[in-house]
């Protein structure tokens, strides 16, 4: 009798295509693994993730299942996993799920973190990991404007995919913004997010924080339904997916 | 009338030569410098630093000198460098010293920390400064073993530089281990290093750690003066320079 799998992942977006598999397996994350598990368990074997993350986001706790035929110690999958990942990819933990456990449709809750530099210099340790915007920014009028977007509503606005044919309501639990010495950190938790939609509220934010927009007009760009309104899709580097909730 | 600067400086050595010109000035720490310093004061200009670090080797507070024809703000000089400077090394202060101050002779205390993961797999985002030994190692066998250490002897045993022509006598002020989660963290202060001298005796001691050596052997090992009775020398990128006095 087999298993279903869940694993806990982290990784160094930088050099990757995003996390979803596409024609070339090696630049991607689904890729990589699947390549692992599919040598594992002696046949073609399909990784899901809780949800794709795009070229160059990083992730300190993304989470991905598969089956494998044969029943393993968890802690035995994840060495096997771990000994073939490149550097910028391991798996911090393994467990066995129910069989119909899938990341994606069963996540209740996800965390996504987003690292921005106000110091015209970037940190040399962080630099790959944190954008690089090197000006200050007006905290009170970016988190004036992030209330409106707390709770459940349409994100139209802020859903990069222009032919997105399902629903964009979703629901923030969490958006809040803070100060650690010359870095902001704006941490967004909700039920799940649309293409995109971490950083280009991230940018909108940013052009808040920059006196480029004014707070108030963070309820006319939510209620426009329409990408045009809201500000620019802030860079990959300095995004975490942080942590998946089931 | 000109002045005398010092810069407190950060780098990752991954990809450098280490900190001293070479014939290709471009892939050295010294090099990048005195390429942009040259530019600014208009002639070919010299910058000292606190000392070597080797190819690969970090740096959270390295010092370095130099000498401006024209007086300027230490801010505006930081400013100036940063801007010139890669992504990977970066001037983190700047002051106006006298004109006599030398980084290297006035140097009167050093530290180099020294990062070991014991799991397996390295951490993903700490992966390019930390040595991964992958296994657990005895700490009380190292810290018996460092004690003998401490003080001022003849460090031979523990050089690099199999030509030293100079004294090999120095004063190690700590040598503290310590866990941090899975890491173990070695940092020595001192009155100054030898070439390979913290790799070498971080290498000792991971071997006393694993077993492979006794903690008493550390007597003999530094009385013999010789390089062949010590250890390995511990690979850079777990090294950094972590401060200078003076």
């Amino acid at each position: 009798m087999g298993k279903r799998y869940k694993l806990i992942l982290q990784y160094d977006g930088t050099r990757y295509d995003g996390w979803q598999r596409q024609g070339n397996t090696e630049h991607t994350i689904q890729g990589k693994l699947e390549q692992i598990v599919t040598r594992l368990n002696g046949k073609k074997t399909e990784v899901h993730g809780s949800g794709r993350t795009d070229a160059g986001v990083h992730a300190l706790g993304q989470a991905a299942d598969f089956y494998l035929d044969e029943e393993l110690e968890p802690e035995a999958v994840m060495k096997y996993v771990n000994q073939y990942l490149p550097e910028d990819i391991a798996v911090i933990g393994a467990e066995v799920v129910k069989n119909r456990f899938h990341s994606r449709l069963n996540a209740v809750k996800k965390t996504y973190t987003y690292y921005i530099e106000t110091k015209d210099k970037k940190p040399v340790f962080e630099r790959r990991y944190l954008y690089g915007y090197g000006s200050e920014l007006d905290l009170d009028a970016m988190k004036e404007a992030a209330l409106v977007l707390m709770g459940t509503h349409d994100f139209k606005s802020f859903c990069g995919n222009k032919n997105m044919k399902k629903s964009t309501v979703r629901t923030l639990f969490a958006l809040d913004i803070s100060k650690d010495g010359s870095k902001i950190v704006i941490t967004f938790t909700g039920d799940g997010f649309l293409n995109h939609m971490v950083r280009i509220i991230t940018g909108t934010l940013i052009e808040i924080g920059s006196g480029k927009r004014k707070a108030e007009d963070m309820k006319r760009i939510l209620e426009a339904g329409d990408r045009q309104a809201a500000g620019f899709t802030a860079p990959p580097e300095g995004l975490f997916l942080t942590e998946v909730e089931y």
